[in-house]
C-alpha cells in the first residue's frame, strides 16, 4: 500500500498522486451514483425514443468521448457517433427530421465548447441531452435533460485522473444497462481490480515512467480500447511533455510503425477476440528492438512487461481497468522530467474562450 | 515549372518528386473518370435505397476515409461513418434491420484488412459496395459492386501522393454528386488551381522542409479537413521519419498544446466560416513562439508563411488542394533527414496478413 509519506520525499504532483491511487474508492461511489439513477435513467431513455446518439467532450472527455460512443453502439445497437464539441459547434450534424440524444461529458461543466455544442443543440431543438461530469452545480449539468454527476471524483490537478475513470465509468453503466447487459451490481468488481492493479504494477509503472532509454511511447488499441489509448497517450503528453502518440492497433502497421525504434516503448491495450492479431503487432515491434507493455486481461503469451487484470468481468466493464498504471507511468515520467503533474506547463485546467460564435 | 532535370542532383525520391508534380494532369483525367461514370452511379446509389454509409481503408485510406464520411454526410445527409478496414472485420458494426453502403478505398485493391472487410459485409448481406482505387483488375476492385477507379494515378513510390488525391478527388465527387451539388465539370479549375500551388509555394515547401530549426511538426483541420491533417501529418512521418500529429484545430489547445516549443511549425488547414476561430489557436501557438504555416482559400491575416488558393470552387471541391505543397514539404524533409522518400524504411506499399480470420 502507498499512501502520502511515500511521496512526501516531493510535494511535486501529491495532488496527483493522491487522485491516482484514490481512484477505486471513487468508483465505489461512482456505481452507487449510478445505481441510485438506473430506474429514472430507463424512463428517460424510453420516453426519449431517440432515433440517433451522439457523445461530445474536449481533449481527454473528446477521447471518452470515442469510448463511449463505440460502446453505446455495441450495446445498444443505436447508431452513435462522437464527435469533439468544436465540431458540433461550427458544424452541426442534425438532421430535422431525426430525435438525438446527446451525451455531453465535462469535468467542470463549463468548457465554452461543450456549453456552447448544448446551445446550439438546444436552439436547434435536435433531441434531449444527458450530461456526464464532476460538478453537479455546473453550466453544462445545469442545462442538460439529465444527468449523471461523480462528484466525489473531483480534482485538483489540471490533468484528469480519478475524475476521467469515474466519468467513464458512468459511460460504460450508461451504455450497458440501456442495452441491457448489466448495471452497477454487474461492476461491483472494478473497485478491488483497481486497487490490486495499483499494489501489483506499481513498480512496473514507475520503472517504465523513469527508463531514460524510452524517448517514445506508442499507444495502441481497437474498438472501445482505442479511446483509452488516445487517453493515455494525452496523459503521458499532459504531464510529462514525452513524444506519445495513439493508433489503432491493426493500424500502425499502415505507416506509423516506420518512427518505431530501439528507444521505443510499445503499449498495447488487447482484447479479447483480437488478442492474437493484436498480439502479432506488438511482437513484429519487438523484433524491430521495441520494449513492449501489454495490457490484457488474460497473460497468454509471454511478453517481458504485461499487466493483467484476471477478473471475470464483461469486456464492457473493463475499459477502466486499462488506465491507473498508466497514469502511474506518466506520473513518474513527469517526475522524471523536471515536470509538475498536478500543474502541467502551459496548460489550464479549463479552457474558456470569448465570442466563439 | 520544376522537370526531371531539376532532380537529377538525386535519384532518391525521383518517383516521389514526379508522382506529387504530375498530380494536375492525373486529376484531369480523374475528372473525366467519374463524368463517365455519373450516370451509372446515380442509378445504383437511386437502386440502393440505403440506409447508412461507412467508409474504409487502412492508413492513407482510412485518412482518406475521414475526410470521405465527413464529406458524405454533410452533402448528402445520409448518416456516415468511417472505421478502419480492421474494426469492421473484427467488430462488424451492422445491423439485420439496415441496409449500408460501403465505401472501400484502396490503392492497390489488396490490403488484406481491408479485401476481409469486403468479405465480411458480402457474407453478412449487409448492404452493396463501391471500391475505389488505382487498379481495375485488383482484389477489391472485382469484389465490389460499383467501382471508381483512377488507374492513371498508380505509382512507383511507397508513400501515396497522386493516388491518394486522385482518390480523394473521386470520393469527393461521389459525395456532391450524389449530394445534388455538383459534378466533374464543377472542378473543372481544380488541376490548374494544383498547377498553381505547385509553382508558386515550391519554394515555401522546399525551405520549411529543410528549416532544420524545425523538429516538430503539428497538423490541425477540423470537419472536412480534419483527414487531410492526418494524411498529411503521416506523410510527413513515412517519407522523412519526422515528429508530427495531427488533431481538430480546438482540441489543440486542450493538452496537445503542451508540446509546443520553439522548434515548431504549427500548420494549420483553415476553412471558411471557421477561420476566425482557427487562425486564433495559430495565433496563440505563434506567441509561443512557434512558426506557423496557415493554408486556406483566402488569405486574410498577416502570417509569415501562407499557402493561399484564390479559387473560386465550393469547399467541398478543395480538400484536394490542401495537399500538394505539404507533399512537396516533406519530400523535401525526408532529402534533409537521409531518407529515400520512394522507399521509406521499414514500409511496404501493401500489407499483406495470414489467416487474418
Amino acid at each position: 500500500m502507498y499512501t502520502r509519506s511515500d511521496t512526501a520525499m516531493t510535494q511535486k504532483g501529491i495532488h496527483t498522486f493522491e487522485e491516482i491511487m484514490s481512484q477505486p474508492a471513487v468508483w465505489q461511489d461512482t456505481l452507487g451514483v449510478f445505481q441510485a439513477r438506473a430506474a429514472d435513467l430507463q424512463t428517460f431513455w424510453e420516453d426519449g425514443a431517440f432515433d440517433e446518439v451522439i457523445f461530445t467532450g474536449c481533449g481527454s472527455t473528446h477521447y471518452l468521448s470515442l469510448v463511449g460512443a463505440t460502446l453505446f453502439q455495441h450495446l445498444t445497437g443505436m447508431p452513435t457517433r462522437a464527435y469533439p464539441a468544436s465540431e458540433l459547434v461550427f458544424y452541426p450534424p442534425y438532421r430535422p427530421d431525426k430525435k438525438y440524444l446527446l451525451v455531453m461529458v465535462s469535468r467542470s461543466g463549463t468548457t465554452t465548447e461543450t456549453v456552447e455544442a448544448a446551445r446550439v443543440f438546444q436552439e436547434m431543438g435536435a433531441g434531449q441531452s444527458i450530461g456526464v461530469g464532476c460538478d453537479s452545480d455546473s453550466t453544462l449539468m445545469q442545462l442538460a435533460d439529465f444527468a449523471l454527476v461523480a462528484d466525489s471524483a473531483r480534482e485538483e490537478s489540471v490533468a484528469q485522473t480519478r475524475s476521467f475513470s469515474s466519468m467513464l465509468l458512468l459511460v460504460q453503466l450508461l451504455a450497458a444497462y440501456l442495452g441491457g447487459k448489466g448495471d452497477a451490481s454487474t461492476l461491483s468488481a472494478v473497485p478491488e481490480a483497481g486497487e490490486h492493479l495499483l499494489t501489483t504494477y506499481h513498480e512496473v509503472a514507475r520503472q517504465l515512467g523513469e527508463d531514460r532509454a524510452i524517448e517514445r511511447f506508442f499507444f495502441l488499441g481497437s474498438h472501445m480500447r482505442y479511446g483509452i489509448a488516445c487517453e493515455s497517450m494525452l496523459k503521458l503528453k499532459e504531464m510529462s511533455l514525452s513524444y506519445g502518440e495513439a493508433f489503432h492497433v491493426l493500424e500502425f502497421r499502415h505507416g506509423p510503425m516506420s518512427m518505431v525504434n530501439d528507444q521505443t516503448l510499445m503499449i498495447g491495450l488487447l482484447g479479447d477476440n483480437t488478442y492474437t492479431h493484436e498480439a502479432a503487432v506488438l511482437q513484429e515491434m519487438q523484433a524491430r528492438n521495441a520494449q513492449v507493455l501489454a495490457v490484457a486481461n488474460q497473460h497468454r503469451l509471454e511478453w517481458p512487461n504485461a499487466i493483467t487484470f484476471g477478473v471475470d468481468l464483461p469486456e464492457w466493464g473493463r475499459p477502466v481497468l486499462y488506465l491507473p498504471v498508466l497514469q502511474l507511468m506518466a506520473y513518474y515520467r513527469a517526475l522524471m522530467n523536471g515536470q509538475n503533474p498536478d500543474q502541467p506547463q502551459s496548460l489550464t485546467a479549463v479552457v474558456s474562450l470569448d465570442n466563439l460564435r
